[in-house]
C-alpha cells in the first residue's frame, strides 16, 4: 500500500489501547479469571471487557467537563468497573479490595497486537516515539515492560492533565516535544481520535485494527477522512515512512 | 563494596547531568567550537563551561521562588548562555540566533559516564528506572536517544512544573510512578539533591563522579550523609542491587 508523498513528521505520537494493543482479548482473559472467582463464570467475559470499556467516554467526560479535576484513569477504570459489576447485581463492597485493585489493573497487562512490537521498534530507529494515550504513566510504564514495548517518553492525558478528545492533550504532547503540532503524527486506529489531532494540527496516520471490538463496527467509523497515512500494521506504517 | 541489607526500592529515578552525563566536558568540547566561529578561541572553553553551569541553580531559584512561572530548562539555558557571553563582552546581539539555538541544545548532546548505558540497562531489567532531572522532556529524549540510554519515562522538573530541589518535583514522580516516595530511590551525584529527595522520604543512592568538575571539590561536598546506596559507578550500583 503507497500513499503518496507527504510531509514527512518530526515525532510520532501514539494512541495505545485498541492501536498499540488488544485490550479486549486481554480485558476478557482477565476478566475471565476474576468472575470465575467471584462465582459469576455465568458473564461472558467479552461482554463483560465491552461493558467495562463502554463506560470509558462517559468517565472522562466528567473530567473534561470540568464536573470534577483531573484524576488518573486507573480511578476511572477502578470506578467503571465498580459500576459494571453493580450493573450485574454484584454487591461490591462484599468484595476483597485488593482483588478489585488486580482487576483494575488489568489494564496494565494488556497485550500487544503481533506487529506493535517490531513496529514500533522499527519506527523508533528513525522518529522519537511517544504515548498520547488517556493512560497514566504507571499504566503505560507497566504495560511497556511487560510487553517489551520501547518508548521515548509517556506523554499524553497525564502529562497534560487532560484526556483526549481535549486539545490539551495533544497540544501539550507537542510542546512537550518542542515541535510545531504539524511536526507530530498521531498514530491512531480510531477515526475520532485523529480528526481531534487533526483539528489541532497534527499530522495523522490510520491503523485499521477490524478485531479492536472482536469484528464489530467501530463506534467511530463514520468519522473517517482520508488521513496522511493509513496502514494495516504497525509494520506497515514503518514501511510507509521508509523506516 | 558491600553495603548493610537495606529495603528494596519499587523504582529508580535518577538525576542525570553529572550523574548519568558528563556535561562538563560535553560543553566544553561544543562550546570550543562555537568559541571559535565567532572569534573568541581565547576563552577557555572548560571555565566557560563551569560559567554556564554555575547559572544554573539561580536561573533555576527565579522559578521555584515564584519570581516567574514554570519554564523549560531549555529556556534557562538560552538565557544563562547569553549571561555568560555578556561576562565576556560579546554582544549577543550580533550572533546569529540559530547558532546560539545550536548552542543551547549542546545540552541536549551531553555523552554519558562510561558506565551508564550498561548500568542503566542493567538496572532497568529489574527496575522501572526514570528520569527524575531538571532537563525538559525534549532534552531528555534528545540525549537519550543519541546516547543509547532507554529510560521507562521521562519525569522530573517538567513533568512536575517545579524544579528540585522543591518537594514537588520528587513528589510528582513517585506519584506518576503510582508508588509511595518511600519506594523510590534517588539516584544521584549530589548530596543536596540527595538530601531534598531524603527529605521527601525517597530512598537514596550516591554515585561517586569525582571528575565532574574537572576534579573540584563538589559545591555540596559538606552536604554528605549515610545513603541508603553508595557506589562509584551505575555498574556497581547494579551489582549492589542483585542486577
Amino acid at each position: 500500500m503507497t500513499e503518496p508523498a507527504v510531509r514527512r513528521p518530526k515525532a510520532l505520537a501514539f494512541d495505545v489501547f485498541g492501536t498499540v494493543v488488544d485490550w479486549r482479548t486481554s480485558i476478557a482473559r482477565e476478566s475471565a479469571e476474576f468472575l470465575a472467582r467471584i462465582g459469576r463464570p455465568d458473564i461472558d467475559p467479552h461482554d463483560f471487557a465491552d461493558q467495562w470499556r463502554r463506560r470509558y467516554m462517559p468517565a472522562m467526560a466528567t473530567v473534561s467537563s470540568g464536573q470534577r479535576g483531573f484524576v488518573k484513569l486507573d480511578i476511572l477504570h477502578r470506578e467503571m468497573l465498580e459500576a459494571v459489576l453493580l450493573d450485574r447485581d454484584i454487591d461490591v463492597s462484599t468484595l476483597d479490595p485488593a482483588m478489585l485493585a488486580d482487576w483494575t489493573d488489568a489494564w496494565h497487562r494488556l497485550d500487544p497486537w503481533p506487529d506493535a512490537v517490531a513496529g514500533i521498534a522499527r519506527l523508533r530507529a528513525a522518529f522519537p516515539v511517544v504515548t498520547l494515550s488517556n493512560g497514566n504513566v504507571s499504566l503505560m510504564i507497566d504495560m511497556a515492560r511487560r510487553a517489551g514495548l520501547v518508548w521515548d517518553a509517556i506523554l499524553g492525558a497525564e502529562y497534560a492533565r487532560a484526556y483526549k478528545p481535549q486539545p490539551a492533550a495533544y497540544l501539550a504532547t507537542a510542546d512537550a516535544l518542542a515541535v510545531e503540532p504539524h511536526d507530530v503524527c498521531l498514530v491512531a486506529a480510531h477515526h475520532s481520535d485523529l480528526a481531534a489531532a487533526r483539528g489541532c494540527g497534527l499530522m495523522t496516520a490510520y491503523i485499521d485494527r477490524p478485531m479492536e471490538y472482536g469484528g464489530a463496527r467501530a463506534f467511530d467509523a463514520d468519522a473517517a477522512q482520508h488521513w496522511e497515512y493509513r496502514a494495516d500494521s504497525l509494520t506497515a506504517l514503518a514501511e510507509q515512512l521508509g523506516c
